[in-house]
């Protein structure tokens, strides 16, 4: 099958083993699938990985040992638990110590014709929900993964750091939960854009010390700093993403204010399926470009570019 | 007076002014002072701080605008708030940005023989209390501080990070309150010092991954690191002490693992005096030696030295 491949340099082949039958797995034909900022990780060595990249996706089951779900529109959970450990048994699969992740973690992912699941992991898709609205179920989880953690106070005024995708669609859920929230990034024609979806959106720079709650969606060193600066001694700083390499950090601002920081990754599929049906979050807007999976090192080139938001590889 | 005085190198003086009378603050004649960490780094430059360090004290009101005060043994709170601004008004006094405290910030401190402090800092020290017991009050305060911001789960593993003055100190509170707790550190004479105390003391490099909760008391950035890789998945890391210095850190393990870090920092006097009172702490063992103020710069050479747990100065 087709598949972008990682293998020493990023590669686009046409002759990719496809996924073997597994017991409890399906087969799913990929439809559309997204670029997230780990896939731009992976490219560049992170982890490790080898073998097909992507984790969020749209597709349709061709193989499965659950009749019911041949033929559906599904999207899917990343992580793999083994089911047996303590974290599994927890409910804490994500957690699981020997667990495979989709396209990050010894598991082929979804820049390829076809990828393979756990049958648990998968959702069908209602059919109010199309292929680009879908398609962000993950990164909308991964939003709402924030709830869980901690219950922000109504009162409690956020700013998100970071004008990227992550925060965007940070801040589309915050803002559909009701939540005032401003988003500081550094890329004017970005801040202007997210202005046009309805966001409240200022250079970084002009927010003022105080906030209650800060989340770091910028996934680099200096945008931490940044955040124990902004946020009020005993408030919540949210860490959404983070720098793949080590950085010089002082991390003394996070004792002398008695700061909580939250580590935050992927969530529970369900409620973000649930808000994308209910029109809560429509994150469409920031899709920038659409590319056919045979273009997708241009498409991931084009991730880089901070001025986009969202690629997405058109598979099938 | 006689003091220890930051001025450049610090010096000790037979002729440092006495503090001037201020309204609603009384006079203390010092008895017993405590060195910490703290003034080790401020000795050494950090934050810049000019005067007369030192914040744990125990000592007799002199002179007090509030007469039921005078002649009393007190022990008194280190931060001084405005007592105008938001988080004075909510209770924070020791996060109020205008704050001044006790030989840190902007107010001379305990190294001398008189300091100046709001009555509203002081505690009046039960008789049952020696001096010797309650000059570790500010430090036992410190350690009841973590159960202001997160109440421990009676079944939660908890590992503390150091096996100084700090970590020891931390322990010995957990222990009294029943938990279950394990100290990591480097050095073997302290860590039999530890089980001598009664703690459950190890060499840290054979403590294994998977504790619910890990108290970071290194005052140092490989501590944190070690901290990251010792506590479990969606567990919680308490950051007791930082290094002033930046140092390189990689915090993704945080969102890997959707670790919950707690910034903690100093605590209300009352619960540990009462804790003090009531024989549930006892750190009295970890006073290492008792130096006379005159000879306060060799009593602060011999804290920076990592085989003594706590060091004293005899005021008066």
């Amino acid at each position: 099958m087709r598949a972008l491949v990682i293998d020493g340099p990023i590669s686009f082949v046409h002759d990719y083993p496809e996924p073997a039958s597994v017991p409890h797995e399906s087969i799913v034909k990929v439809r559309l699938a997204g670029v997230c900022g780990t896939d731009l990780e992976l490219a560049r060595g992170y982890m490790g990985f080898r073998g097909v990249p992507g984790h969020e996706f749209v597709g349709e089951v061709v193989k499965s040992p659950t009749a019911t779900l041949v033929g559906k529109r599904v999207v899917g959970e990343i992580n793999c638990g083994c089911g047996l450990c303590g974290n599994c048994i927890a409910g804490m699969d994500c957690h699981c110590a020997n667990r495979t992740v989709l396209g990050i973690v010894g598991r082929d992912g979804a820049f390829a014709d076809y990828l393979s699941l756990p049958d648990r992991n998968l959702y069908p898709v209602p059919d109010a929900v199309p292929d680009d609205l879908a398609i962000f179920t993950e990164p909308v989880a991964a939003a709402y993964e924030i709830f869980e953690q901690f219950r922000i106070p109504r009162n409690h005024r956020i700013a998100i750091l970071g004008d990227g995708r992550l925060g965007a669609t940070v801040a589309m859920m915050l803002r559909a939960e009701d939540y005032e929230v401003v988003v500081g990034g550094h890329h004017p024609e970005k801040l202007d854009r997210l202005v046009e979806f309805g966001l409240s959106a200022v250079p970084e720079h002009t927010l003022e010390p105080g906030f209650d709650v800060v989340i770091d969606c910028t996934g680099a060193a200096p945008g931490f700093a940044r955040a124990m600066a902004l946020v009020r001694p005993r408030g919540t700083l949210i860490l959404k993403s983070t720098a793949a390499s080590g950085a010089s950090l002082n991390l003394a601002p996070l004792v002398i204010n008695e700061v909580t920081v939250i580590g935050s990754r992927c969530g529970r599929f369900a409620p973000a399926l649930a808000a994308l049906e209910a029109g809560k979050v429509d994150p469409r807007p920031l899709i920038s470009a659409v590319f056919a999976l045979k273009d997708g090192i241009r498409a991931l080139a084009e991730a880089e570019n901070p001025l986009n938001f969202k690629i997405l590889l058109k598979v099938s």
